[in-house]
């Protein structure tokens, strides 16, 4: 499968160097998510799995902001409305979403300027490594519309990221969390000014396009995979997915250019 | 149910504006606990689950310090003499503390000064949210009386608060963690002056007491209920758990205050 | 089991005072691991579960640095040519090294300078306690050498010491963490000079053989057992391994002594 050619419909999105980079719309209002823009993510996401072309995915800012969550008018008007049934099948797809990013084989960036909140804290939490600005605004505020803060997964995900009590404590106040804290805390790998953000998440993504691509899918895969295991199968998992990657071309192509003592050009097989 | 008179004969207990405030007694011992009052917390916590005119636990300190831990002669005494039945009937007593704070339903906020140690530290840990002072002493020193670090779920909770590396060396050593590190590793939310303690307290239950009850129960029951799924599963959990949350009149009242650009007034339903 | 008397033979052994010390060899090559240390590691840690005499393990560095990974030439050169049978009969070999460690019931206190990185990093991942000195320079750098994160555990374990987020970039990159990285996110529990390494680590070790072991034993297994265990399940646990410990002689031992205002002097037992 090759998304090379692929137009979407309600995002910004597009590939350069093996990095396929998507942005929401609507910059307006701060990037909000819709019912559509969060239906072809999901199905976007369920598409890179099988995209050789592809070996890291940007989820990056557009016009200052990263996402300010699900669009007051066009999504939480009508949930007020819909019944337990068209509730549980927005909520499933919302879902879907992370889920499909977790599930997508490719190192997730997530590039964060400005407004990162509600449904677009939790795309960021559901990214691999998140590079943030010091204007970045994330909060995880699903209390303050009247919510509970276990959206998406973020009562299970958040806590790996940045430890229970801190968890707890955003998502009963659903406060905004600091750029200070974020990078203190590790929800941010790494904070920078918003006119070096762009560089250096396109640094980071071509550091990681240039390793070896079958080892990053199985690196991803597993950090998903293992999240509930206990320590012995945790450590058969590794003894297996390892031993499939000491096959590939990659493993030898590493080897030979150690002896020659250069460096190894990976092939992603 | 309702607990606005109810009269705890083992420890302190009151009420006021949403907030129950339980603190344990015996100052001049720095607040030791004994066989009833864990006893008493069990079943108070079991109680509060059912109080709609409790929305916060405030965990308080009393005259300068959190809680001692097991009493000396009252406890460890007594214990030193017991059976293997009379043992496992008090470490699962003890354990059951434990658990009827994680499912009381209500966000619990620990206030801590002064001295928290053993099984005060144990409150503390089982708490949501620790807001402690620059003179709180938190160890867990559980292998300087002889014992293991596993108590009442130390092994297994301690580490998902701070990481696994600093918990391991906390309960090798029995040490006492320094207010810094509490505050850097997570342990503690904030970390304040003891004459700044109890409004610190007061404004965040408050805050909680003021945001929509039934999320904030539902976000309580998903922090534990999700710990050791899955991905997949945490976020199937979550989207049953938020569906139910959009069917409340809060999740209405938001919608309908945001139109009309007012702070919406939640009710719990 | 006795193990004063041990000889290794594919690195070095010392015990001393109930501390069992291991370090790699091979300094010129900054302490390579080897098809055969691989092995005997497995085995020492597999018999280190017996020895009464043994109650901390100390795994040092040699000469400045710690481990440099599975050998180029001797490892390897070797797995490039092996098939799938072969291939995994090694790794599930190298997860049993992390597996007899985790197991081995006795507290590992990793000693780090310089190098430590590869299967190496994993060692001091695996260990429970970490000191290191301000020369370390620790790195996952599986992917470098065209390899997945998920080494040895790596994918599981290393989120739970430093968080998701952290883990996911070290793994996707394969970069030296730094010395302030490892100590601000816990993977390091201490940081000091490469003079005071092993002064450090020996009052570490002392003071952990100088208290109680069997309780000691117990918190090792635990950190270990409740790792993917829910919280219902960890409080039964641990009301179940405490009261174990709470008919040991050191319990009483303890008690005794702070009756008579004494320090307790533990016998393991």
């Amino acid at each position: 499968m090759n998304m090379v050619n692929y137009k979407a419909k309600h995002f910004n999105f597009n590939m350069s160097e093996g990095v396929a980079t998507i942005s929401l719309t609507g910059a307006d209002q701060k990037n909000p998510l819709t019912f559509e823009s969060y239906a072809e993510l999901r199905d976007v996401f369920r598409d890179i799995v099988y995209c050789d072309d592809i070996h890291v995915v940007v989820f990056g800012s557009n016009a200052g902001n990263f996402c300010s969550g699900g669009n007051v008018n066009d999504i939480i008007g009508p949930l007020v409305k819909m019944n337990m049934k068209e509730l549980l099948n927005f909520t499933r797809m919302t879902g879907d979403v992370v889920k499909s990013m977790i599930n997508c084989k490719k190192p997730i960036i997530a590039s964060i300027d400005g407004i990162c909140v509600g449904a677009g804290a939790i795309l960021a939490m559901a990214s691999d490594i998140r590079i943030a600005t010091n204007k970045a605004k994330t909060a995880f505020l699903f209390n303050k519309v009247g919510l509970a803060g276990c959206d998406m997964g973020a009562c299970g995900i958040l806590p790996r990221l940045i430890g229970q009590g801190r968890a707890a404590e955003l998502l009963y106040t659903g406060r905004i969390m600091t750029v200070d804290e974020g990078e203190a805390w590790g929800f941010y790998n790494k904070v920078v000014s918003p006119e070096l953000l762009d560089e250096t998440v396109n640094i980071l993504a071509q550091q990681i396009v240039n390793g070896p691509a079958l080892g990053n899918m199985m690196t991803k895969t597993m950090l998903a995979q293992e999240w509930s295991m206990s320590i012995e199968q945790i450590i058969e998992s590794e003894a297996q997915a390892q031993a499939i990657c000491m096959q590939t071309g990659d493993f030898k192509r590493a080897y030979e250019a150690f002896i020659i003592k250069q460096k190894p050009k990976f092939e992603g097989n």
